[in-house]
C-alpha cells in the first residue's frame, strides 16, 4: 500500500517554487534495478549506480514519498533485485510483470500508479533507454508530469546514454539527477529531518561525508582547546 | 519484396505503449554501411558498429520487419556493405543509388520506401551525419515518424557525434540506439521467440551474454547436486 | 544595495544584437559558491571554477553590473563563500537564507531581485543542478529572461553535469559560459575599459594571458631593434 | 564580390532534399580564425581545426559559394587570420570591423551578408560561443537559415563546448560539422567536380585518404597482373 | 600491540609461490587517510578509495595480519582519519607524530615496525607521492621488502598518480593493488574464511557483488522448482 | 596431452631473431577466463577481450602450439570457462584446481607445464593482477620466460591495470599484446598458413577486416570491367 | 649568486629518510618556461602548469634553495620567461644560452650548475621530452642525482608525456611530482615557516585551499558560540 | 646508397651532450608506415601520425640523416606506403621484404643497417608493438643503441600502446618521441638551419605555426608603426 498523499510537509516554502516538483503529488518508481542487468551498465559505476538508489529508498522512507519496484523475470538471468531498495524503503510496493518489457504494458502497474493519484512520477532503473525511457514516454503521453533520474539508472555504453538524455528531453520528460531529487523533494533545512538529510548527501557525494567529518573534528579541536 | 504488413504480433499489449513504435507500420532502412567508410568511424569501435548492424538484421529477420539497405558506388573506394547484413536479413532488399550522397534524393529509394506503406522509418548508417541525417530530416519533412539508431551508425569525431545528435532532435527525428531497438520491437518476453531474443541481448550488450552463461551453470551446478 | 540601472554604456552597438543579452537590464546571481560544496564538484576543477567566478566579480565591477550572493548556513559544514567575490565585487549584496535549498524560496531574495527592476537573471553557482537550477527554472516561470553559466557553477559528476545542461534547455533557461558572458557584457573593444576587459580574457582563457605576454615581447623586440 | 547566385548546379536532384540546404541560396562566413585565438582552443586540436576550415575554403571555391571573412583587429594580440582561408578561396570577401566582439554589431558586415541575397548563413569562427553564437542568434532573428559548422569553430574548454551547441538548439541555429557540409553542398557524386570532391574527404576524415590511396593501389596491382 | 607472528595460516600451499607474501612476515601501514586530504584526491574516487581501505582493514582482521596507523596532525585541516579503519581492524596500533611528513622520520613509528619483526610492509594511504612514497623508498633502503597499494592511496592528478607508479618501481619499491592484495594475503579458498573472503570481493570489485547475487537467485530457482 | 615441441616450423627465418619468443618452446597457458570474472573486468570491454582470447585459442591451433587451461571452481559464481577457448583449441588440456588463486600453487599444473619440456611461458587470464601475476612472477622465480598478454587478460579498473604493467616489469616478467603474440609466433608470410593467418589480424584489429573487404572487392570491380 | 649550502635546517629529522632529497644539496633548475612553448603544451593546462612553477618559485625562497633559469631566446617566436618565476624567486639567476636547445650545451650553464657545489638536481621545463630530458640525461651521465618534475614541466601530447616518464625511468633520472617536491624539501611542520608552506599546499592541490577555508570558519563558528 | 658519414656538423656543442643520439652516428628506419596498416592504429589520430612521420623525413633530408624504408608486401591489402616519406626524403632507401614480420629477419636489410656502419638506430612504423618492436629487440642484442619513435608508429589500442612502451623500456629501448627527436637532432639553433628547422617544430607542434603567426604579425605591426 502507498503512503497516503497528506504526507505534504508543511515546512515547505508555499510562496515559490512552482516550477519545481511537489513532493505531496509524487510517486517514485524504481524499475527493474536486478543484479544481472547492472553487469551490462556501462554509464556508471555500479556502486555508484547502487549508492544513489540506495540514497532514493532512504529518502523515501525519511519524507514518506511512496515507491513501487518492479522487476522483469527476477529469476531468469537478469537476476534479482538489489536488495537495498526494499531493505531501505520497507513501505515500498512490488508489482511483478508477466513478461513485458515495458512497464506500461502492464495493466497492474499501470492500476497501482493510477491508484495512488499522484500525478508526478519519478522514474529510475536499468536500462535508461528501455526500462525507464518505454514507461516515461507513455506516462508522458498519458499526462503526467515525468522525471527520469539519469544517474539513478544505468546504460550500455556511454553513446546510448547521452542518446537516452536527448529522447527524454524530445518526449518531455524532464532529466534529472539523485542530487538534485534529493533536494528538490526536502527543500528546506529548517526541517525536523534536517539531520539524517545531511547523512543523505554523503551517498550522493561522498567528498561531502568527508566535509562533514573534517567539519565536526575542526568544532571538537576548538572545543576541547576551550 | 518487402514482408506483407500484416505480421504485427498478437501477443503485443494491447492497452499501453502509444507512444512507443508500432512493429507492424516499421520499415528499417541501412544505409552506406561500407568498409571504406567504416574505417572513418571514430564514436564507436568498428567492431561494435558492425555487432550491432547485425543484431539489427538477425531481429528483423526474426521479428518480420522489412529491411532496405543501399550504398553509394559499392565498387568505388566506399567499399562494400558489410556482408553481414543481408547474411542475417536474407529478406532485405537492395537499392542502389546513382550518385546521391542522400538516399532520399534517389527516387527509386523513396517509391521504394513508399511502397511498403510502412510510415515509422528505422534509420541507420555511416556516416551518421550524412547518410542518416539528410534522409531523415527529409523524411520526417515528408511526414514520416522517424528514428536514428546511434550507435548502429558512425561518425567521423566524437564532436561530429554530439553535433549530429543535437541535429537530429532539432529536426524532430527520434535519436534511440540499438538496445532500445530490439526492446521496442519485441515488446514482451511472452512471446514463442523469446529465446532467440534473448541471443540477441549478447550480442546488444556482450557482457549479458555472459550472465547467460553463469546463470546456466549455476543452475546446472545445482540439478548434478540435486 | 545594488547599482542603478543607469549603466547603459553609451559605446553599445545600437543597430544590432536583438538576441543578446542588455547589460543595463542585467542581475548576476552567484548563489552558494562555498568552500564545503567546492569539494563536491567533478565536472570542473575547482581552480577553474574559482577562476571564473573571480572574472565575474571583476567584470560586473568594471562594467557596473549589479551582483546579488546568498549562502546556505556559511557557518555549516557547507562552509564559507569563496572570499573573491566580495573582494573584488565590493558592490555585491549579500542576502542570507533561512535554510531553503532553493533562493527562490526565499522571499527576500526574491524581494531583492525584483527591486532591482532588471529582468535578465545571470546564474551561476553551486550546485549546478540544484543551487542554480531551481531558481532558474522558478525565475523563468516567473517571466524573467534567465541565463546559467555553466562553467562558473558546478555539479557531483559529469553525467549530473550533461543532465543539469539538458534540464536548463527544456525549462526554457538559456546556458552560456564564463567567456561568452564577458563578450556578450563587454560587446565592443571600442570603449576605455579595454584594457581592463584584455585582462579577464586572460582569466577564462589563461592561454590568452601567455599570447599577450608573447605579442608584447616581440613588439618590445622590434623597438628595441629600432 | 560575392559571385552571383546563378550557380545553382543543374546536376542537383530535384525531386527530394527540402529539408537540407540549398547551395545557391547559401553565404559561407567564417568569423575571426586567428592565430592568437587558436591557442585558446580546447574543444578540437588547432590542426583539426585548420585543417576543416582550410576544406570549407577549398569546397566553397570548388562549388562556387561566397565567402565573407572578418577577423577583431588582426594586428593586435588576437594574431591575424590564417591564410589557408584567402589562400584557397581568393574569392573571400574581408570584411574588418571596428572594434565590435559580434559581427552582427558592425553595420558594414551586416550590409554585405543582405547584399547577396542568400538567406542560407553557414558560420564558423573562434570562439564558437562568442564569435559564431551573437551574430549567429542575431542573424536567426533577423530571419536568416543559420547553420553553426562545430567542428570548424572552437571553444575553450570542453564544457563551454557543449554549452554553445545547447544554446544554439535552443537558438534555433542548426548546428552542423564539415563533413556534413561537404555532402551537404555538392550532394551527389554525378557531377564534373567529383574527383575533386574526393579529395576533400580527405581532409575531413584523413582515414579516408588512407582508403583511397589502398584503394588505387590494390586496382593497380591487378591491372600490372593482367 | 600488533598480533603475534605465529599466525601463519597452516592451510598456504607450501611448495609454490616464492615469488609472493609471506602473511606471517607481512605489516599493513595505513598512512594518512584524513578526511581533509581526501578532498585532494583526483586519481581515484573518494568512494572508491575508503571502500578499498575498509577492504584491508576487514582483510587484516580476518586473517589476523597487524595493521598500524598514523596522521599528520588530526586536529588541524588534514582532518581525522577515516573512522573505517579502527572500526573495523580494532587491533589496529595508531602511532602519532610529530609533525613529520614521513612516517619513517619519526622514531616511534619506525621503532613499533621493528618491534614487529616482520620484514615486508604493505603501505597505503594519501598522498601517493608523499605519504607513502617517502616511507616506502626509507624502507626499501632499510631493507624491508616493501609493496605500495596504489588504489587504497590517493594522488591530486592523474599525472602525478603515473609518476608515483614510476617512482616506486625505479627505487624498488613493488606496486599492488587492493584486489592483488586480497588475493595474495588469502591464497586458497580451501581454509575457514572463504565465505567472508568471498564477500571482500564484492568491495574491490562491485559488480562481483552483482555476480554473488545472481548466482545464489539462480541456484533457489531450481531449488523451488525441485 | 600437449602437443609434441617437433612442431618448430622450417619456414621460419634462421639468421635473426634471438630476442623474439622460439614458438617451438613456447606453452601458452590461459587462465581463469570465466563468465563472473569477466563482469569485473573493467580495463577492456568484455567483446574484445572474448575476440583477443578466441584468437589466440585459434592461432594456437593453426601453429601447433600447446595450450593448458585451468579455473577456480568452475562450478561457484566466478562462473564457466568461456566456451570458446576449448572449440576453437580442442587440444588445450584442462588441468583443475583445489581452490588455489594461484595456478603455481597447485602441484598438478607446475607438473603439467614441467612435462611439456617448454620454457617459454605465455600467460593470459583474470584478473591480470591475480591469476596472471602470481604464476608469472612464480614461474619467472623458477627459470622460465614469461610473457604476459596484457589485453587477452582483465583488471578490475584502469589504475589496478597500470599498477600490473608495472609490476610485470619489475619482476622481469614480458608485457605483451594479442596482435604482437600474433605475428611473434608466426613470423613470416612465406609459410602456407598465410591465409588464414590473415583472418586472424581481423580478430586483433577489426578495422583489419574492413581493409580485406576493402581490398578483395577494389580488385573484382578491376576483374570484371577486365 | 646562489644562496650559500648553509641552508640545512637543523630543524630536519636527523635519523631516517637516506633515501630522499636533502634540501642543503639541492639546486632548482627551471628551463624554458616561455609563454610561446606554453601554447604547445597539451599534458597539462597551462593554468596548472604555471600554478606549480609559481608554488617552486615560492618553495625556494621561503626555504632558501638555490634557483637557475634559463631560455632559449627570449625575444624570438619562444617568448618571455613567464614573469612569476623571478618575481616569486628574486633570488633565481638567469643564465642565457647560445642557441643550444640543450641547457647542458652551454658552458655557462653547467658551470653554474658546478659552482653550487650541489649535487641534486631538481628540473622542471618546456618541454619536458626536450628541455628537461637532455639536461637531465647529461648530467646523470656527470654524476648528479636528477629528479625531474614532471607536473611543473609541460609536452606536446599525452602520447610524449608517457614516452618522457619512461625514458626518464631508463636513464636513471627521477621522477617527482611539485605536491612531493613541496613536501620532501620541508619535511617536517614542525618548523618556523609552516604557515606559509600551509598557504603553498593550496597552490598545488586548489582543494586544498577550501579545505583550510572550511576549516578556519568551521573554528570561528565555535569561538562566536563560546 | 645511404649518405656518406661525414655528415657530423662543426656547429654541434663539443663539450656536452654525451648521453644523447649522435647524429653522425644515426640511421633513421621508417617500418611498414602503409595505407591499410593506418585503419588499425588507435592509439595516435593518423594525421597527427603521417604529419610526424612527414616531419622525419624533411628532417633527415635537411640534416642528411640515412633513412630506410620497407614494406610489408605493398601490393597486398596492407597498402601502399605514404608516399610522403619518399616524396620529403629522396635519398630514402626501400628494402623490400620476402614476408618476414619482423625486418631484422630479413637479411637484405640487416646487410644495409650493417653497411651504413652506423650504430644508433632511430625505428619507427605501424604496428608500434610488431613492425618496429620485433627489429627493436633484435638491434638491441645485436648491440645497436635502438630509439623507437612512439608517436611516429601506432599500435591498435591504447592498452596495446601502453604495454609497447613498457616492453621497449623493458628490453633496452629508448624510448622517445617525433618532437623530441628534432631537437635531439639539430641540437642549436645556431646553424645555417634554423629558419627551415623553425618550420618543422610547427609540424609536431602545430599551435607552435600560429605562434610564429602570431609573433611575425606582431612584429609587422610595429614596423609599420615605426
Amino acid at each position: 500500500m502507498a503512503p497516503s498523499s497528506s504526507n505534504k510537509s508543511s515546512v515547505l516554502p508555499t510562496g515559490g517554487g512552482a516550477a519545481l516538483m511537489d513532493p505531496s503529488d509524487t510517486l517514485v518508481l524504481l524499475l527493474d534495478h536486478q543484479s544481472g542487468l547492472f553487469q551490462t551498465v556501462k554509464d556508471i559505476p555500479v556502486a555508484d549506480l547502487r549508492r544513489n538508489v540506495e540514497m532514493i529508498a532512504k529518502l523515501c522512507t525519511l519524507l514518506n514519498i511512496p515507491v513501487v519496484t518492479t522487476a522483469s523475470e527476477p529469476s531468469g538471468s537478469n537476476g534479482p533485485l538489489m536488495p537495498e531498495i526494499h531493505q531501505y524503503a520497507p513501505h515500498a510496493v512490488y508489482v511483478p510483470r508477466k513478461g513485458e518489457v515495458n512497464a506500461w504494458d502492464n495493466a497492474d502497474f499501470v492500476a497501482h500508479v493510477e491508484s495512488t493519484g499522484r500525478k508526478t512520477l519519478v522514474m529510475a532503473g536499468v536500462w535508461t533507454s528501455v526500462c525507464v525511457m518505454f514507461p516515461a514516454l507513455d506516462a508522458r503521453v498519458a499526462g503526467y508530469d515525468v522525471f527520469a533520474v539519469i544517474d539513478a539508472s544505468g546504460d550500455p555504453s556511454e553513446m546510448v546514454s547521452r542518446t537516452s538524455l536527448a529522447r527524454f528531453v524530445q518526449g518531455g520528460v524532464k532529466p534529472t539527477s539523485t542530487n538534485a531529487l534529493l533536494s528538490e523533494l526536502h527543500r528546506t533545512w529548517a526541517r525536523p529531518e534536517a539531520a539524517s538529510l545531511a547523512q543523505l548527501y554523503g551517498l550522493v557525494a561522498p567528498n561531502y561525508a568527508a566535509v562533514m567529518e573534517s567539519y565536526q573534528r575542526a568544532q571538537e579541536a576548538v572545543k576541547k582547546a576551550v
